[in-house]
């Protein structure tokens, strides 16, 4: 696939975002590609892991900005990238197969989407998070039902609002990494090892009941794809994100927020 | 206004609630005020923040008795006050202003939903909180929609269960306090400076989708209001509050509760 | 009874779970002594507190596999035993009088439902928590509604799908126990003796009242104790369990679940 690298491996499949002169940034292609990922993972009952990692610094950083603006003429195209990013997260959490992000690097806005609806972070200190959306007037609007399931309400309100960027330590205080380690690969190893124990079919039977449990419906999923579609329409949105591809500006350097 | 002292500031207002005489504990005229304040910087296009501290030692304590027993012959002023509380709580939630609380101080009942109902809570070692409404035979019914919101069902039951007093570090542990620090002001000033980066507009949106991501309803809140009313009405818990503003009794030391 | 140990104590029962043969796992027995336990409690006005404990390293293990394979031939049987145990955890969370679960050993599966629907979760270095039920193919169904209240979606998550160990330390951090000291008498002394200011109204009134300020639903109770009915009733499920209590075989030793 265009956008990853994927390697076999004892617990399944090791999937490596590729998207390097991008920093691992999240375009249509991608979104489609993890879709195929799963639907071959799907197919084959050996795998039950999958771990997703990124390269060169970078797990996996928002939207693609330059594909953004490009979608510009078009709600259909702009409106199908939400909806297809959604389902992708969804089908993290419903997937019979365990979904691992492996962090070794910077996880920006949509990036964050990725991590919270896995199954299991692990990083290492070189792991940092970052929620930017709001500098740009667009809110993490598929991302947060995901992070206020896993880091609950409060974190999840003030990474949107604040944009700050977490350190590895922070993150994994307040849940964003559940296993926070200098050796990330011998923790990924003993704890896939641990998971082969688990039958796939109670790992579909778990997540389709914990999904009972809590409060995302798909009226909420719904609503989200929604939102984001909204904001990405808007007028100055759109100029914020046209402007820093450009000129590098930021809007509030344009005294656009003030 | 009365209870309030306001003050222009590069981030918008700083208002510190004046009652030294009361402990800056929450009475009616204090409620409004605090509704004026956000009408007023409401209609201010320059005021992005609004930062609420207290003086002398006490952010903001609990319900003042001494009005609460002059509420005695009559059931609308008490329900008037429930009713104006928990609008104010939730007017926090959702103004496209953001709310700050600088607790440098006690924190007490009523004023422990001041801070939880904030965007962001600044606090330092002096910093501590605590729920003691059910010593009276009361519950802290407007807080806990948006302790727990703030602090998870757990943390905010034990605290009013418990109504243990809990230090600044215990605080920050469990979300209560998100900037410990012993520079509150000059975290303060880094903060709010990021925060003029956000557009009010997207603030606004901000806070109206995550009100859509999370459990607080419109009915929850008139739940809680009628229990406040209910549970304020009960003759035995008129008769704590009144023994213990005119002869310094607790309820337990009367043998009320055994 | 049976299968419990009770003292009277100032603060009101102190009950110990006696199963030492069994290592203090749930039987049907079990479950019916803590509701004819919490009956007696119910009778007697100048009971305020329950506190469980265990004894020789266990506070409770899970459901008495011995047991559930006798249950073999009649559903009824199962179903009666799921209901009631789910029965006694929301008991434990509606009841008057306050439920201590005091922990100074191993607690697994069924067993950390106890502690988690338990009001407050004393617990010394001894302390620690599993969740093993997907091992056999099972789930924590009706342990899952509390532990999500108690510790967050993705700990509950996180601790079930990984079947990992969890020791006292991380126990207090995620807030599955509330207070961990290796004085745990003493601890429990002072905090019953501070809940003995509260009315046995005011508790009553506080879990009506918390109960309505989260998402835990008659519903949501009822599709637990059939997802673990469900479960039980599977065949592969059954031979799990039958072959462990007879040859001492885990499921992934057979092959079953790779």
């Amino acid at each position: 696939m265009d956008t990853l690298l994927i390697e076999k491996a004892t617990h399944g499949l090791t999937v490596t975002i590729h998207r390097p002169k991008q920093r691992n940034s999240i375009n249509a292609q991608l979104v489609l590609d993890l879709h195929h990922l799963l639907d071959q993972a799907e197919r084959d009952p050996i795998c039950r892991c999958i771990v997703l990692q990124g390269e060169s610094g970078f797990f996996c950083t928002g939207m693609d900005f330059n594909e953004v603006i490009q979608m510009n003429s078009s709600t259909t195209t702009s409106s199908l990238f939400s909806k297809k990013y959604m389902e992708l997260l969804r089908r993290f959490t419903t997937t019979p197969k365990i979904v691992i992000s492996l962090v070794e690097g910077q996880v920006l806005a949509g990036g964050v989407g990725i991590a919270a609806a896995s199954d299991i972070v692990i990083g290492n200190q070189q792991a940092q998070f970052c929620l930017s959306e709001a500098l740009w007037g667009l809110l993490p609007a598929c991302v947060t039902p995901f992070l206020i399931r896993r880091i609950g309400y409060q974190k999840a309100y003030f990474m949107t609002l604040t944009t700050e960027t977490l350190n590895a330590s922070e993150a994994h205080r307040i849940g964003l990494i559940d296993k926070l380690t200098e050796q990330p690969h011998e923790s990924l190893r003993q704890i896939t090892l641990r998971l082969k124990r688990i039958h796939e079919e109670t790992t579909h039977d778990l997540k389709a009941y914990f999904r009972k449990m809590w409060i995302i419906t798909d009226a909420m999923e719904a609503e989200a794809i929604s939102e984001l579609d909204r904001l990405m329409m808007k007028p100055q949105v759109r100029a914020n994100i046209k402007n820093f591809i450009e000129k590098q500006t930021f809007p509030w350097e344009n005294g656009e927020n003030i």
